[in-house]
């Protein structure tokens, strides 16, 4: 970032006032009257009313459309663990983005625990407040197993954005890439660098969209993974591969698709040409991307790239996500989000770059021209139409999968 | 309540949305550009700056203008212990009150937590997340433990209002009413009927104010409490009072005091009659007062009648204190609220209700006239001349007693 900027966003942060989020009453509360409904006497009914059936939650509060964005702050951003108290900004930001792309309200939570355990126990016994649960920036392997048993317990949608936000929009922009490259995504080779919660989760996902373990060349500090290397845990094994590559330039030879997950500008020009042809490079680490578009297309000009940034064509960018898969969560009220919900998002966010473009999002992007292809794989994050499209579909697949406990919402585009 | 009114606030909670408090943004977020400073890359700027020194989180995030409204729901309104989660339209009307009144965002927390231990130990996790906690519906005696636990642990203001909230109204209205009645707290003869965490706090504050424990007789459902007597805890015991009385019929005799926090319609006219000349009466249980004010009038003309109800006069409702408590302490980012401010809180309240009063507050009220006399012993709700005198006074506490962090703010008013 320029120095600009930088001022720009400590200026946006603190005036004129701090912060970005707050509170608004959506009753009226002016009168004596409207106050002795909305607290003495008249709130008695209420409570009485959840006392008697806890469903009644739904009806009567905020509950049902109340997201947690909750933290440690141990693993924030780019910058490393610098505590909850630090996190607050940026969590702040995920609830402003809740808000202002699905009307989700949503409140930050910092957690100041030490261990996975005191994290879950206190996570646990506040989960009653919300109707969902988004976890962030929490540092690997720990948020593996926070997620898992946080999901267990809680009977609300938990979902750890920094996992399957990213695995969600990126597999959706991979597997139309795949399909303009003419490749296939059970046969592609494809080298994933970076060995986080993000990585692993995007490979995951891409298994469970057709991937083999045996193509995916997973890389992380010491290079690539393989059966019994050192500094493994049980994550990093589930993609150990029985190879004789060592290193990012060993894996990358021939690899059908790069997927940079590593906070890190890693992959040079030589080693983008020793990729198979029509090769799909995501480098979608922020603000330096693994291997700069201009570089990577002044090397070759088969490749299809895609960044973590919106200056570039085809932003990887979690925003596609989180609020429209928790829209139609919440809206099925669903008691989670499996992992049918995230495929039915992959699919809708597919399909959509394949729908031709209003000229409003053109405009709002400042280009002429948005069609699928090299350029325009996933849909743009001011295109009003992922509302529409991306709940319906997770809605859709709760429904499908037993997990919502309303049908199909009435207001909803028809399937 | 009516079948009317239950129905009206059952319908205010669920039309046309559930709940009454959601989320809104305070900055713009319409562009990229706009959620380039929000969220990534721009919002690493924040954290840099939080990470660097944990006091530039008031300044960039909305920590210092949130307090949370925290309960286990163990001791609801007058309800009793319905569990976390039918406490949240009290939580969630609490908050609307910080909102309406003080311009403060507040969010409900219900906390789903057996013992005071884990209660103690999820708000203190949680904390950092706010800029001042409110405690609410805890049931006695936890509520006292749990209060003195977090406010020796969390840096931030932490307070308990069914207790505090209570206590500042009462006493305020109590040394205006000893006034007009021409009685000295000092001397005089306090009935408390009721000991819950409200009736204990309310004595506390009475005493640091003047009165004498010698003079306190403390009933709860066994009758008067005196040493020795079964069912006692240490919070009782505070107010054992070495007497042969044992009833309330016993203890009202010459009382010059009644204040009454039980619950219950228990106070006959028979034993008003037996109180001392001009007595003070606070009926204070909601929606049925200890005594009908009817009845208190018919009986005899010398009282000074205070309910919690909006339909008599002089009304004692927490509102009056804690949204313009927790605006002084956050304005002046104190660490803690202490004594002197609920003291200071008190004073500003019983001076507010000797100066004349604006016609738009009498019109509001739906009143001809509002005197300082035996109908006018405490301000108004609907006084916005709340804000400036009430937040000043504690604001002014706080630097005075060395817990502010920041001075007297210049856009209060001079005191």
């Amino acid at each position: 970032m320029s120095k600009d900027v930088k001022q720009a966003a400590l200026d946006y942060h603190s005036l004129p006032s701090p912060g970005k989020i707050g509170i608004m009453l959506t009753k009226p509360a002016e009168t004596q009257y409207d106050l002795s409904l909305a607290y003495s006497p008249g709130v008695a009914e209420p409570v009485r009313e959840i006392a008697k059936d806890p469903i009644n939650a739904y009806k009567y509060t905020s509950k049902g459309n109340l997201v947690a964005v909750i933290s440690n702050g141990s693993a924030i951003l780019g910058l490393g663990n610098l505590g909850p108290l630090a996190s607050k900004p940026v969590m702040e930001g995920k609830a402003l983005l809740f808000k202002r792309f699905a009307d989700i309200d949503s409140i930050d939570i910092e957690v100041d625990a030490e261990d996975s355990e005191a994290f879950i126990d206190t996570v646990k016994r506040i989960a009653i407040t919300f109707g969902g649960i988004n976890l962030e920036d929490i540092k690997a392997p720990e948020c593996f197993e926070i997620e898992r048993v946080l999901k267990e317990q809680c009977p609300i949608p938990v979902f750890h954005d920094d996992q399957h936000g990213t695995a969600i929009v990126t597999a959706a922009g991979m597997l139309n890439a795949l399909e303009i490259q003419g490749k296939n995504i059970e046969t592609a080779k494809v080298v994933c660098l970076g060995a986080g919660s993000a990585a692993i989760a995007c490979m995951r996902l891409l298994v469970s969209v057709g991937a083999k373990y045996e193509n995916i060349y997973m890389i992380d500090r010491r290079g690539v993974i393989y059966p019994g290397r050192a500094g493994l845990n049980k994550y990093k094994e589930e993609f150990q591969n029985d190879t004789d590559a060592r290193t990012l330039s060993d894996a990358i030879k021939d690899a059908d698709v790069f997927v940079g997950l590593s906070g890190a500008n890693l992959l040079s020009g030589d080693m983008l040409k020793s990729m198979a042809p029509k090769p799909i490079v995501f480098a979608c680490s922020n603000p330096d991307p693994e291997i700069q578009p201009e570089l990577a297309l002044s090397v070759r000009d088969d490749v299809i790239m895609a960044t973590g940034r919106s200056d570039y064509p085809n932003q990887v960018n979690n925003v596609l996500g989180f609020p429209f898969i928790f829209r139609g969560a919440l809206d099925v009220r669903s008691t989670a989000i499996n992992e049918e919900m995230k495929i039915a998002a992959v699919h809708a966010l597919r399909e959509l770059a394949k729908e031709p473009v209003p000229q409003v999002v053109m405009d709002a992007c400042g280009v002429d021209e948005l069609t699928f292809g090299p350029d325009y794989i996933i849909p743009k994050p001011v295109d009003r139409r992922l509302l529409g499209k991306v709940s319906a579909a997770v809605a859709q697949a709760a429904v499908d999968t037993g997990v919502a406990q309303l049908p199909y919402p009435a207001h909803y585009p028809l399937l």
